[in-house]
Order: C-alpha cells, then structure tokens, then sequence
C-alpha cells in the first residue's frame, strides 16, 4: 500500500484508511509499506500502484505531457527503490479530457507524449511498459502500477534502537520549484524568469533511486522509506512502523543549494530514500555508496528506544513540520 | 492491455494508441491482449488494469458504493477470466471527492464501502486485495489492477478457420438494466418500478467468469476474449488477432430473458467469455462445462479461413451493431 494511504501518525486519511483496513481483515493482508509482497514460484514480487491526478499532483500549464508521464511513473518506481527492489514492469492508466483540450493543431496527441514519457522513465530503470487502460475523463489522470523483484525485500518495519539514520542526495529541491512555479516563474511560456534548468529537472524529471535501494538492501538496510510526504512526515512513520523513535539533527540534513534545513525538511515529493542503517555502517559504507551510485549518503539521525520523531537544530527540540494530508480531518 | 485499449477494428481510440504504441516500441511488448503475460520463477503472471469512473462506468444514483466497487473489480479479474488465469490478488487507486459528498451524517464512509465492495469481489474468486492508493479527486473512479497465474494462457490470437465459436452464459441483461436505469427505473431510491433482483444484480454485481476461463483453458480453448464491447465488437478483436473470419448466427445466440438476439449482441459489460475451441469439442463438452461451473456454453458460430466478423440472422448477413468507442474520431 502505498505510503500517502497509510499514514501512521495522526490525520484524516489514516483514520479514513484505518476504517477501510478494518473491513479487509479477512481479504487483505500486508497493507501498511511501500510495496506489496507476493511469492510467486520462489521469487519475492514487490507492487505498488500510483495515482496522479491533474490538479492535485500536476498542472499542464508547469509540466509538458511528456513530463507528466514521466513524473507519475517516477513517482511510482520510488516505492519499489524503498523497498529495494528491481523493477520489473508498468501497468498505465490514463485518464484524457474529450474535449480536445491540450490537442492543438500540429501538437502532438497528449496520450502518446503522457505515454512517451512513461515508457522512458521505466526504461531509464531497465523496465517495460506492460499494458494499460485509456479512459475519457474530465481531467487528466496517470494511475501507475509498478511491479518489481526483491531478492531481500526492505520493509519500514525493521529498525533498531542504535541503528544509525541516513538519507541519500540533498533534500529540498522540490519544494523549492514547486514555490517557483506558485509564484508563477518557470512555467511552460509562463511570465517572469525560468527556473534553473537543473532545478527543473529535479521537480520535472525526478529520478527514482533504485541502483541506491538496492546497493542499501544488499549492504543489510533495515528499514527503508522514500521521501515523498517529506522527510519530517516520512521519518515518523518509519519510526511508528518499526516501534522505535528516531532523532534527526537538522543541521546534518544535506540541502539542495538555497535551500534551509527546515524547507529541506519539510519539501515532499523528493524521492530520495530515507534509511535505517546498522550502527556500523559508517563513512566507509558512505564512501562506497557513492563510488557505486554517485550519489551522496549523509548520516542525519539515529535509532532510539524511545517512540515517535525528534527533530534538532542545534542541539534545541523544534516541532517537527507538518507533512501533506490529501484528507485533513474536518 | 485492456480490450478497450487496443481497439482492432477501426476507430477513435485504436487510431490513438496505434500511435502510443508506435512511440513505446523499445520499451512496451505484447500489448495486444486481455492481460499482459510475464515469466517469473518459473510461473507465467497474468496481469491487467481496469480503470472506472464516475459518469463513465458508473452513476452513483444507480449503484451503492458498495456495488461499484464490486463492479470495477469484477470488471478487471474478467481479463483474467479471459486468460484462463487463476487470480491471486488486486491493487486499488481510489479517488474520492472530498467535499464531503455522499458521506451524509450516520451513512458509512464511501471509502470504507467501496473497499468492502473490491474485497467482497476480490475473495469470491479466492483473491485478496494487496495495495492501493487514495487521493482527492473531483469525481469518484476506482482503478483496479489484477495479478495472476496463468498455466496455459490463452490469448486472443490462436484461433483457427474450423474452431468452433461459443459463448458462455446468456446476454443481453446488462444492456437492459442500464436501459431501465437510463429511463430512471431502478435507481437507488429513483421514481417509478424498480428492477428485477436478478436483473439488477447481473448490472450491479457481474461474476467474473474465472472457473468457466479455467476450465475452457484446461480443454484446450485456442482463443478467448470477455465480452465487454458487446457481443459483435468482442467477436470482432478475436478475429483480428487471430487473422480469421468468425461467423456467427444471431439465432443461436443465448439471451437474458425479454432480450432480442440483436439487442444481445450490441449489450456490453456482460463479461461472459467468448471462446474458439477445437472442432472436436462438441455438445458433450458443453454438457461437461455445465456440470462444472453451472453455466451454459453455447456454440453460436465458427471461424473461417476469411477476414472480419458476418453475422447472419435467419441465413441473412446483417450489419454488426457498433461496439463501444470511449474515444470517437471526430
């Protein structure tokens, strides 16, 4: 179950979801991490599935097609890379308005660039588009299904007291476009300036860190989670899921340039992968890291025996920002 | 790929993925079935995806939330049906408007009860219900994606000039449900008479025919597609795949009772399994199909060594009823 639909700490969408859960008893089973888990003939099959939707998760007027297609598909493949898994295949579904809207003379069909740019983000990471569905809508929709091997799959679920706390790349980048493309700067012939083409990409085109997941899966990551409600939202659930607190120091937290530790903290969407690493993987396990993905891993925390999230800056407890709830409790 | 997505008779949307296709050539394969096919460890994984929405597939003036959730789930392990795929699981994508309505004071959440619907579908064919993902979104639409097994998959491209056609159970009683339901007899608490219990509840609660596509697989069924276009158009994408002629005489075809063989024939979203079997396989078979899933199997026509779909009534050919097109040319 994908994370945004488990949300371990409080919230409208985990209430919601944890009435749903109790009605599944019987039928479901697993529900609560990045990627379902499935035996099939002696092989570890990991899943997750996606949704993207246009004016929650895009807008045509910051994204071309192509990145839309790319980004939902992204946005999916990071579940597999938490769980450390090796991506298999897509399936797509696409929601298209009727009406027209997007299909100007000459401009190629929306449906093959959305389609474009989901066969090339699974491509980028050695996978197929495997089949789909086209459906007439009143907006666009990208709903993902990701299907990937994990020969040591890598849960929320397992980190220690002691255990050290990593996260790989620099945080923040995302949130810094989006607030961009807000304030009406970097759109697709938007007015003002451009955004940074490197931050574009970030928000555009993110990568999802599979190579990272699973080089951390086989260096023995106990507990792993990517980024994507931000790294505040995203630590307390593999905290609450593991049953153990977690302390960050937030001047330790690798930030993409101009941007704060607390932004960096609070920015979604990042796809970076947040782990828990046994005590003695240290600056030679980061070193390695790096030599194999070339990305870096920044140690920001550790492992407690308490309960729940403590975030530091300089040495003084600071309320940890809040994460993004599609269902705030009304 | 979803029937529906790989429209091979001319049309809209066929002409609109032809040229999706044509872009994911390096990444995508084998996108022409009821489900795409992947080897792992040994087992052959039947998969597909089956994206519903409101105003499209369905009106929640008509259905329960409960019922559409059944239904769109049916709707998707029906291409496992058509595989001969035994089914083992399902990932759901909901969106659900969050304004709050249908969610009136003291009624259940529509969440909660969409999910019991998908659960209710998922175990009556021994599935469970593995992920999914909840957001915001202006309308409802549940998007359900199936996993399964496969050991003799069977396609839409292997029939051949000899095969006999036959469909199984009867047709034509979701077109006249949704006829009703069109003239606003038998909605949820709507004016006039309401619908038959069995009428309503071959609209609002198909079965996937899961046993019946095993069973037709384990005899040897060459070819098999579910019918949701509708009789005609259905017929129609076999033939093509399979590069053959079907004949089929509207005479033989099975109705709901009160149900013109014509109007069978155009009714879609019935989710029977239309199947090309050896010559060989006779009444004795269908009497054999019958003592093991309840259903009858009737032969309605055969292929030929020609192209394309003639449906004779009376020995006269008729021109086939137009199939369903989410995307007409315009």
């Amino acid at each position: 179950m994908k994370r945004r639909s488990l949300r371990l700490g409080p919230g409208g969408e985990f209430d919601r979801l944890r009435a749903i859960f109790a009605t599944l008893d019987a039928a479901g089973h697993d529900l609560g991490d990045d990627c379902a888990l499935l035996p099939v003939g002696g092989r570890t099959l990991a899943i997750s599935i996606d949704l993207s939707l246009e004016a929650v998760h895009f807008r045509t007027d910051w994204l071309s097609f192509r990145e839309i297609g790319w980004r939902a598909t992204a946005a999916a493949l990071s579940d597999l890379a938490a769980e450390g898994a090796e991506p298999i295949g897509v399936l797509v579904s696409l929601g298209l308005p009727g009406n027209g809207r997007g299909r100007g003379k000459g401009r190629p069909d929306p449906a093959t660039e959305i389609m474009t740019g989901v066969g090339a983000a699974a491509q980028r990471v050695g996978a197929r588009v495997l089949g789909g569905d086209l459906v007439r809508s009143t907006r666009y929709l990208v709903d993902v299904c990701v299907l990937g091997l994990a020969a040591r799959p890598v849960r929320r679920s397992g980190a220690r007291p002691g255990d050290g706390v990593w996260v790989t790349g620099r945080l923040g980048g995302a949130g810094l476009a989006l607030a961009a493309l807000r304030a009406g700067r970097g759109a697709r012939g938007g007015r003002g300036g451009r955004l940074a083409p490197a931050l574009r990409r970030r928000f555009a085109r993110p990568v999802p860190r599979i190579a990272a997941g699973r080089w951390l899966a086989r260096r023995g990551a106990r507990a792993m989670i990517d980024i994507s409600d931000g790294l505040a939202g995203d630590a307390g659930h593999l905290a609450a899921a593991s049953g153990v607190g977690i302390a960050i120091e937030l001047e330790c937290v690798p930030c993409w340039p101009g941007v704060t530790p607390r932004a960096a903290a609070r920015s979604g969407e990042e796809y970076e992968l947040l782990v828990a690493m046994p005590r003695s993987f240290g600056t030679a396990g980061a070193r390695a890291f790096r030599r194999a993905t070339g990305l870096p891993l920044t140690r920001i925390g550790a492992c407690t025996a308490g309960r729940g999230l403590g975030i530091t800056d300089g040495g003084r407890l600071i309320t940890p920002p809040p994460g993004f709830d599609h269902f705030p409790a009304r």
